[in-house]
């Protein structure tokens, strides 16, 4: 199994605090030891990173953590190989193209890989059930929506109904974003924070560091924090299970709320 | 304008030599100050760093200039921004996924826009040239071949005839990678040299570096680098103009040879 890490901001903002206790649970705090990956969209562009080691004792997760920049969405993930080699190729997140937009997705749970089909325009580099059922969700989205980005209330359906059914094959919890919108399906673990105004204090539970964050943001800020388990003493909420949640602009989108622009 | 970089070995090698010079070029000892990436193609999987920031000063360039391990493939780039904003959307090296690989594409040249067709299936996420004549490039890939990937005689000659067709537009010199081959196509300026026993002395033009191979090599390692303008004091060549030249496994291929396994 692995863990999954979010982010989705109404402005760009910095996620250190957060990665840093989510990175010690690669080896440290926690068994997640096979490598990890982050996707930071930046207001113009995606900058991937994807490290086979151990992140709490590899050097390039010390060098991004950092270094991160501000983004508007991240996506993070530290790897226990189930399924697939420990390499580079098999790090999430993975990334692929769509509708002229990045779109990275990473996953955590196990799903068995003789249930699911086999994709026919999106083809996995590695051999992941991860990569595969990412490849499954696109080769979806791709036929049902040809070449031009739907509407986003369709996109969200589409997103749910497909998720649903590979999620008949295992454990399906996931992140997705392109940028814009975070995406997150909910099979058996997910969680998420909303930092806003009034901002409070917060204490990381994988080692002691604490911050205020009203000393770090100004009144208009708002963001989301999506989380596998925990990761400070604030308010966690759990997600709906069996469902595709929508973020955007810092905060959880209710059922009828576009998504996208 | 930009500057291309690109590395094919044998074995999995060490690039930091020649990568040194190349990135003094990004605002030091030349003007391509607006952006740099590379990718590296390990073992298993390959690693893309992208960097709106000027390679010279960058402190993500000097880190990867550290660090970059050891790779069979490598593409870089230096961006002069001649059109589209200096973003990271902007810089090169981009990736596209075909047959279950990860590709890689950098550019340098202009090429007419206007002049260009909209691509079916791979579309830009940036609004450079470069990253629409590589959407066209694979396009026709996926167009004439399929969701299978081709016998490597093929693949070449259609690269050969679509890149001819892309460089009426104007300056298509490029180099892709599948982590396997490594493909050149020059329309103006493009230089290789090759690496191997008996290895020799080079000294970098970009600065006072020099490096006794014959030091750093087994007697059976070999490699090529390609670049745009010579980066040592070494016996480099130019490709022939308005073709694919391709190499695999540290050497030239001749035109009958296959690029793949």
């Amino acid at each position: 199994m692995c863990q999954l890490l979010g982010m989705n901001s109404l402005k760009p903002a910095e996620l250190g605090f957060s990665l840093a206790g989510f990175l010690l649970r690669g080896g440290e705090t926690d068994e997640h030891a096979d490598g990890w990956g982050i996707a930071l969209y930046e207001e113009q562009g995606c900058k991937l990173v994807i490290d086979e080691q151990a992140s709490a004792s590899s050097p390039v997760a010390a060098w991004v953590q950092r270094h991160t920049g501000r983004s508007r969405n991240v996506i993070a993930h530290i790897r226990k190989a189930t399924q697939g080699e420990v390499t580079a190729t098999n790090c999430h997140p993975f990334v692929r193209h769509l509708w002229g937009q990045a779109w990275c997705f990473a996953h955590n749970g196990n799903l068995d890989k003789q249930a699911l089909r086999t994709p026919r325009h999106f083809t996995p580099c590695g051999d992941t059930d991860s990569e595969l059922a990412f490849c499954l969700l696109f080769d979806a989205l791709l036929t049902r929506f040809g070449e031009a980005a739907p509407p986003e209330p369709l996109l969200r359906a589409a997103l749910d109904e497909v998720s649903a059914e590979i999620a008949q094959a295992g454990n399906f919890n996931y992140v997705l974003s392109n940028g814009d919108a975070l995406f997150a399906h909910r099979s058996t673990e997910l969680h998420y924070v909303e930092r806003a105004w009034p901002f409070g204090k917060a204490q990381l539970l994988d080692c002691l560091c604490e911050i205020d964050f009203a000393r770090h943001n100004q009144p208009d800020d708002r963001m989301i924090i999506l989380a596998t388990r925990p990761l400070t003493n604030e308010h966690w909420q759990p997600l709906p299970i069996g469902r595709v949640s929508a973020f955007r602009e810092g905060r959880l989108l209710r059922d009828d709320e576009p998504a996208g622009h």
